[in-house]
């Protein structure tokens, strides 16, 4: 049963990759816990992107309500909202029907913001041509050790909230040396929204 | 399907229930996303307890890994490890196991901190006397908005990490507000381990 869960919405994944790529829409699906700054930081991203002449669009993922939706819409990112009544994570499904209601002949890239969670998302690819996750300072040193899964999966891991890392006494080697380990060889990206530090590295990324 | 795995939980939550009452055991389910604080606060109310007399023990929640459980048994509490494997959430069953393994008649109360999540564990009650959400101000001011069940679930909601509001520039009243509007006008108890602000005050509802 939790096979062919998982094999249907591989299938729907795909379906959502070959008519993102055909409509020429480049996307990331970004995962990461709740707090741990995914609004922000695709505000943050997308007007970088923006200034670079590109059109970007945000699904905004929640279980409930349109926070996320807000904030896009009030920094002037063109949002989509979606939810999932109860669920921890999106699926390939939920963005096949949020697909269905975007023109997406006015985008060139769409961030799918995933549920807060860094459990559930990770058996649940949505099709995107890369998958995002987020990490914060203030979650402690231990992320990677406690939730392997989504950092294997993931494409990309920021480590966000680096103002803060001093004040909170995060041994920060510790995390990058995880996932290093975890991922053989790959490097933890470090952004602070507030700062600015590591946001056009990150762009560079997401764009290369 | 579903009601049938949440009715069976019901059902193995009460046989916990009546085994750690029957032991004479208090006990706490604590809830809360991935870096709102709970291991530390765990540790931070276990302390003051002991200080008053009483036995504490940890049930150590996690997906994998025994890191948590490592920080209980250095801070000097007693703890035992509980993997879930993949599950984003506790439930009855597995506690139900652990409880098998804990000699109940040396503990008068005990924590059992749930996986890092706001979504999972609403629907899975694990038979202890309470459920305690946290979550922190470094989670931004929508927390409660986006994740309306698992508050009107939990006895008591505490709003950790409260030496940071001002720097996360969080709108602690708006935050108070849903709450109150959400539970018909239950507050939330600031709290930060760091200060010890609102941490005796909590001390005293937990064993009220």
């Amino acid at each position: 049963m939790e096979t062919d869960v998982l094999a249907e919405n591989r299938h729907l994944a795909d379906h959502n990759r070959y008519t993102l790529r055909g409509a020429g829409v480049r996307s990331v699906d970004v995962m990461g816990t709740t707090g741990a700054g995914k609004t922000a930081l695709i505000i943050k991203l997308s007007k970088i992107i923006m200034e670079r002449g590109l059109r970007v669009g945000v699904i905004a993922g929640d279980v409930t309500g349109q926070d996320d939706y807000d904030r896009f819409q009030e920094a002037g990112v063109k949002a989509f909202n979606l939810n999932t009544g109860k669920e921890c994570h999106l699926d390939a499904n939920l963005v096949d029907k949020a697909l269905d209601s975007i023109d997406l002949l006015d985008l060139d890239f769409l961030f799918v913001e995933n549920v807060g969670n860094l459990v559930c998302p990770a058996d649940f690819p949505l099709g995107t041509d890369s998958r995002l996750v987020v990490i914060s300072v203030t979650e402690g040193d231990d992320m990677v050790r406690k939730h392997p899964m989504i950092f294997q999966d993931a494409d990309i891991a920021v480590f966000n909230k680096m103002d803060l890392a001093e004040y909170m006494g995060v041994d920060v080697e510790r995390v990058k040396d995880d996932y290093r380990k975890l991922t053989g060889g790959k490097d933890l990206m470090p952004t602070s929204v507030r700062t600015g530090d590591g946001i056009r590295e990150l762009v560079g990324r997401l764009l290369d």
